[in-house]
């Protein structure tokens, strides 16, 4: 099973000239998620997790699968003004303006042991604002992973020495 | 192990006079994440389930969890114009004003049996509009599926004949 296959290509989305790359056929098919979340694991191998961090929403999705499959706890990384308790807050730079993350204060513990998910790794803004996040809790981030890697964008670049494992790259 | 405890009553949000029900302290912790998903499958019992349903953002969580754990397939309702393929629309009232959910128009196939899955149901707006987004692509909802009902709300009455499972009533 090659899982590139449920990979659909969407011209001009969310504007012309961007060729998007649709995950929901991938997820809507079930070996296809089953095989998903087995490679995710075996990328994982024999690291010890405590939480898994899931960025809002599409992040939500493996990086709650892989909670259970952990025994880990599963934390969500979500856009400003939506957590309810006490939060820390980053900011990244989109392509015009900035946007922000939050994450609830009591999340992480000093010392977590951090699997930080996210479909996609485009330019990186989005999963190194969490990696701040993540880190000025105390946690340790043992990788970061994603579905799928835009190459191109060097999103890598931004998550520093990190271990990043993704899926499937283009 | 009982469930109610991690869950957390936050006063005031998102405005005042809302006793908002907060499950970011269940989501941290992995035995209270292994139960809720637990007590989801035996309220499921033997029921065949093709496709499991998450509406945005944290309807992915569980449903995702459950797509799994059901070898079913895994769909998503989201906020407009979020889904890049082709899809249905459903409008529903809010307090002031209206939104709406969308769903891919190949996300369900005709006769697909459905779970719905949602964190909270509290006024069953978003949930029925859903329902009806499943209905019109032919999918049988089998069961919804809440984490919280906050039953004072009275949205179990939107969701007409269907089953109704909530794991937590408030």
């Amino acid at each position: 099973m090659n899982l590139n296959e449920y990979i659909r290509d969407i011209v001009d989305f969310p504007k012309p000239g961007i060729m998007y790359k649709d995950i929901t056929p991938l997820l809507q098919h079930p070996d296809a998620l089953k095989k998903t979340l087995a490679e995710f694991k075996a990328g994982i191998g024999e690291l010890q997790i405590d939480k898994v961090v899931g960025i809002e929403s599409r992040g939500f999705i493996f990086a709650s699968m892989l909670a259970v499959e952990l025994h880990a706890g599963f934390v969500m990384v979500r856009k400003a003004n939506k957590l309810p308790y006490k939060t820390l807050a980053e900011t990244y730079s989109l392509e015009y303006g900035q946007d922000q993350v939050e994450i609830h204060q009591d999340a992480i513990k000093k010392g977590d042991r951090v699997l930080l998910h996210d479909d996609v790794l485009a330019t990186g803004g989005t999963a190194s604002a969490a990696l701040r996040l993540i880190e000025r809790l105390g946690g340790e981030v043992v990788q970061c992973n994603f579905l799928l890697e835009l190459v191109n964008l060097e999103g890598r670049k931004r998550l520093g020495e990190k271990e990043v494992y993704s899926l499937l790259s283009y």
